[in-house]
C-alpha cells in the first residue's frame, strides 16, 4: 500500500520550504503546480525529483503519471494546500530542480533574442514575461539581482510551462550583461518611456534583423538610468491615446513581437 | 469642523455597496482609488459625486484636493480600508458615475478602433486591456455579457485611468454589435490561437488601415466559436517559440499595437 503523505510528513514539510525563495535557494529545487506544469517538467525527466498527487488528482492524470519516469507520492488535500499559492490547489505537483544557467554563458554565444529585467517586481509579469518571451522565440530570460523570483508560485503559474522552454538566468549584474552583449555584438535596446527612439522607427530601419537583447524596468519606475545608459538605443513605444504609460508586460509583448517579427520565422 | 465618517456612516455603508458589482448597477456608480484615478475623474467633474479621503491623504494630496468642484468628506482609515481592495489602501477613493454607452451609438459612428471582450474572466485582464486599448487609440471597449466588470476595483486600478478616457460598453450581445460593426463597415477581426490568418499577414495586406474592431475571448477557452464566425477574419499571432499560447493582455497588446502602426499615428 502507498504511503500518504500528510502536511507533518518530513518530504511535505521540506517541498513546503520551496514556497519561499530563501528555501528554493538553498534547496536547488523549486515546486511546479497543475497539469499543463507537470506534463512540460516531466519532458525533461533529468531535472524533476518527484511528483506530489491528491488521490482525486492522480486519478484524474493518470495518463500523465502512470508513465512518469520519477515517484508519484500520494498526499493529502491538506498537504496540497499548503504547497499551493492558489486559491483552489490543483492537487498535482511537481518537484523540480532549479534550471539556471550562468549569464557568461549567454555572452559567449547570445541567442537571436535575450530579455533582461531589472527590478521587476510582480511575479504573475515575471511569469508573464517569460511566456511571452518563449513565444517570441527568445532563448534566454535574465532576471536582474533585485527582481522578483521566477521560480515563485505565482510566476511559474503564469508562465504557463514557459520556465522549462527558456534559459533563466538569476541575480545577474545586469551592467556587466549588457557590455558583454554588447561586446558580442548584440543590439541591446532599453524599454523607455521617454526613449530617443520609436519602436516602430527602430523595426523599419532594420536594427531588429540581429541578435537582440530588450531591457525591461520596474512596473513603476522603469529601466534604473544607470542600465538605460548603457543601452545602445533607449526606445518608446509610440502611443495615440491618452495613456500615460503601458503595463509592463503589454510593452514588453509589443517589444518583443516586433522584434519576432523582424527576425523573421 | 469638518464631521469625520466612520465605516458605520450611512455614506461609507453606502459607498461600499460600490465593491460589488450588484451596488455598482443599483446606485449608477464606481469606487475609483488612489491620486492617478481620483485626478483622472476630477478631469470630468461632472462624472463624480464625492471625493473620499483620510486626513494624511488629503494632506499628501492637498494640491489636487484644493481645486476639487465636488465635495471632499474625510474618513477614518478603518473606512478607506473597507472600500480598498488593495492591501496597502491609499486612503483617497472618488464616487463616480458609471460611464457606460449605448452599443448602437457605436454602430452608428464607429471609432477607428474597437475592442470587445466575450467572456473575459479576469478583472486585473480587463483594466489591462483598457489601459493598452486606450494607449493605442481605441474609442470603445466592448465588455460582453459574462465578461469582469471593468468598474470593479481591480479593474479600475489596472486600467490606471484609461477607464477615463474611453468609451465604455458593458453587457452587449456580441453577436448583434459585430453583425452591426460590419454592416456599418468595420473590418471584425477575431483574436484566435487557431486562426487561418497570421497577424503579419493581415498588417501587410492593408486590412489594419480602416476602421477595425478586435475581438478577443475567455483567457482559457479563447473566442466562443459562434461570435468567432461573425468576424471576417480569425487571426492568430505567429509564434516562433514553444509555448502554446499568448496570456490573453499580451495577445491584445500585440494585435492593438500592430492595428495602431498601420492605421497611422
Amino acid at each position: 500500500m502507498t504511503e500518504l503523505l500528510t502536511e507533518r510528513s518530513a518530504r511535505i514539510v521540506a517541498a513546503r520550504k520551496l514556497t519561499r525563495r530563501s528555501g528554493r535557494d538553498a534547496a536547488g529545487l523549486f515546486l511546479a503546480e497543475g497539469r499543463q506544469a507537470v506534463a512540460e517538467a516531466l519532458a525533461d525527466p533529468g531535472g524533476v525529483r518527484e511528483v506530489l498527487a491528491t488521490e482525486p488528482a492522480r486519478a484524474a492524470h493518470h495518463d500523465l503519471l502512470a508513465a512518469a519516469p520519477v515517484p508519484v507520492r500520494l498526499i493529502t488535500e491538506k498537504a496540497a494546500a499548503g504547497l499551493s499559492e492558489t486559491i483552489t490547489p490543483q492537487g498535482l505537483l511537481a518537484v523540480c530542480a532549479l534550471r539556471d544557467v550562468d549569464p557568461g554563458r549567454l555572452v559567449a554565444g547570445p541567442p537571436r533574442l535575450t530579455v533582461a529585467l531589472a527590478e521587476l517586481a510582480d511575479p504573475g509579469n515575471a511569469g508573464t514575461v517569460l511566456r511571452t518571451a518563449d513565444a517570441c522565440g527568445a532563448g534566454a530570460v535574465v532576471f536582474g539581482a533585485g527582481s522578483a523570483d521566477p521560480y515563485g508560485g505565482k510566476a511559474v503559474r503564469a508562465s504557463a510551462g514557459s520556465i522549462f522552454h527558456v534559459d533563466v538566468v538569476r541575480g545577474a549584474d545586469l551592467g556587466v550583461l549588457l557590455t558583454g552583449m554588447r561586446a558580442a555584438g548584440v543590439t541591446v535596446l532599453a524599454a523607455d518611456g521617454g526613449g530617443e527612439a520609436a519602436l516602430d522607427e527602430v523595426a523599419a530601419d532594420g536594427r531588429l534583423a540581429g541578435p537582440v537583447l530588450w531591457l525591461f524596468g520596474n512596473e513603476a519606475r522603469g529601466v534604473p538610468a544607470g542600465l538605460a545608459e548603457l543601452a545602445d538605443l533607449r526606445v518608446r513605444i509610440p502611443m495615440r491615446g491618452r495613456a500615460e504609460s503601458l503595463n509592463l508586460a503589454a510593452a514588453a509583448a509589443i517589444c518583443l513581437y516586433t522584434t519576432q517579427v523582424r527576425q523573421g520565422r
